[in-house]
């Protein structure tokens, strides 16, 4: 199993430096590896407003950080804390983040830099076995349609869903790879297609509409998408266009499997009805690459988040194990007190 | 019904100069209004393949004018007519307006310029009478989401769908448009939100993969698109994407409206499996603006059309009447010999 994917499989995006943490501006990728030094929470909670750090597991992480730091320069953590939380609010892993560095505020410094260290390694862990657990469902010689980035960029590494690729790739069961470019903010196309040329992974780039036409020629046998949040009915939020994906898999009779650690779930949630979807700025939409390709006086819409409700999704895949077409049972089975 | 959506119609990107066809260029749009001065076929057939010149009618018209001018130039009319056809496969009004010109070659050279007229004057009228049709099956106050570009830049004149929302919006049935960015080519971000600024019909524009996500908040009630080659079952080819949100629809209980002049109805294709599918260069999907957006040694797929079968349509509207729930039977009956 020892494979070009497995020994490429380097890049660390969050990297804690003993007193301050670096991050990958993801915002300049592919076109430029630029490493961003945060020195206070501030610059770690605009790193992650901003986007130079996303992916749902690496917000949570970037942010355990921040606290952490922030012990060691003796700030207030209360405020620090409640400025992370608020950096951005659909992605859950970042308040299951901050929830575990806020209970460990009381046992000092060092409790809060180990605490962090575990968050990150645990990431890495859980996407490793996810990555096993995902493969194994997926037959030999079939193809795979990702969304967005869910790689190591994402992740502390190896990634959710790019793991379960990279796991399914390496074990010979994926013959075939294809990345929607993820629009407004082209992750699939910017960061995913970064990872698998980096890797060796052959795959292909396709417009976001151009799924359904590719299930329908029989390309892909698995949709494998990441999560933001999941409800404990199993609905599921993720990147814009992951409903879409949702509704053409079982249109096409192609399965959709969701790949996500545990401090992705929310059983406080009780269904993506009440998952809050983040509106971002109209810019995104209206100009790429910085150049405006729309009429001045233009409006737009930028939902930037959507919720592949439960009964859409085959196999739900986190560290503790798959749940197949999940519902509120199976999920409070799991992922109950 | 006098109103600015009437007013303002005044865009003819495709203009006969009396001895020469002048072109908007559409891959300028809307950053900057360049005309192209075409002065033989050739000029015309790069012009088309280039997508300098779009939209199945636009591009019908655009070689109906190059023949009539290959006749006043004195040149052979068969390998322009050959190579004519060949510039763009997928659009059947191409084909179409083609087989007009060769049937008026032995009547001359100022039959084969009325000729010409004629077809453009006609897509005009069409479209001006499709916009009534299609209108009238809108309840007052809906809300609509378009695909690509179908208005005044694709046609003579007006539009297909654009001219069905011009219409709505006219006669107040439509109280809302949401148009997608149509990615690679973005037709939907630079030339649909131009004409409709410019028309002064308040709209958004969406990301392509947020459309199942727009639907699910009730906002739509219509997705209203164009064709490029409709069969004699009613599977309507066009633009990538087009397929997607048919299905999304049918999911929403949204409901689906093609629009196209019967000259895109093409009965000697019986189904959309016959229809050949344009596969375009990779790099419209590797980069964006100029900008190289994808890490070098990266591939993509670029289909740039995609069928949506007759069951997913709910409304065909061409200038001959409505067709409901198309099938075989009803095409026969309207468009059969």
């Amino acid at each position: 199993m020892t494979t070009t994917a497995e020994i490429h499989d380097s890049i660390r995006a969050v990297q804690w430096q003993g007193d301050h943490l670096r991050l990958l501006d993801q915002r300049l990728l592919p076109g430029e590896e630029r490493w961003i030094d945060c020195r206070d929470a501030a610059q770690v909670t605009q790193a992650i407003r901003d986007l130079a750090v996303r992916g749902a597991p690496a917000i949570g992480i970037a942010a355990a950080w921040g606290v952490a730091m922030a012990a060691q320069q003796g700030a207030a953590l209360e405020p620090v804390l409640a400025m992370l939380r608020a950096a951005r609010p659909t992605a859950v892993n970042l308040m299951w983040a901050l929830d575990r560095m806020k209970q460990r505020i009381a046992s000092g410094t060092d409790a809060l830099l180990r605490e962090a260290q575990a968050i990150q390694d645990e990431d890495l862990a859980a996407n490793r076995h996810m990555g096993e657990l995902g493969a194994s469902l997926i037959a030999p010689g079939s193809g795979v349609l990702t969304h967005c980035n869910t790689g190591s960029l994402a992740t502390a590494g190896y990634g959710t869903a790019l793991g379960v690729i990279r796991a399914g790739v390496a074990a010979g069961r994926i013959a075939r790879v294809y990345a929607g470019e993820t629009r407004p903010w082209q992750q699939g196309a910017r960061l995913t297609m970064w990872e698998l040329v980096r890797d060796g992974i052959p795959a292909q780039l396709i417009a976001d509409s151009a799924a359904a036409h590719l299930m329908k020629s029989g390309a892909v046998q698995w949709v494998i998408v990441g999560a933001d949040r999941i409800a404990a009915n199993g609905d599921t939020a993720n990147k814009i266009g992951t409903y879409q994906l949702a509704i053409a898999a079982k249109y096409h009779g192609v399965k959709f499997m969701v790949v996500a650690p545990s401090s992705t779930v929310d059983m406080a949630t009780g269904s993506g009805e009440e998952i809050e979807i983040e509106l971002r700025d109209p810019a995104e939409l209206l100009g790429t690459n910085g150049c405006r390709t729309v009429v001045e006086g233009a409006q737009a819409w930028n939902p930037v988040f959507d919720v592949a409700p439960a009964e859409l999704i085959d196999a739900l895949v986190t560290e503790r194990g798959v749940i197949e077409r999940p519902n509120g049972m199976a999920m409070q089975a799991m992922f109950g007190r």
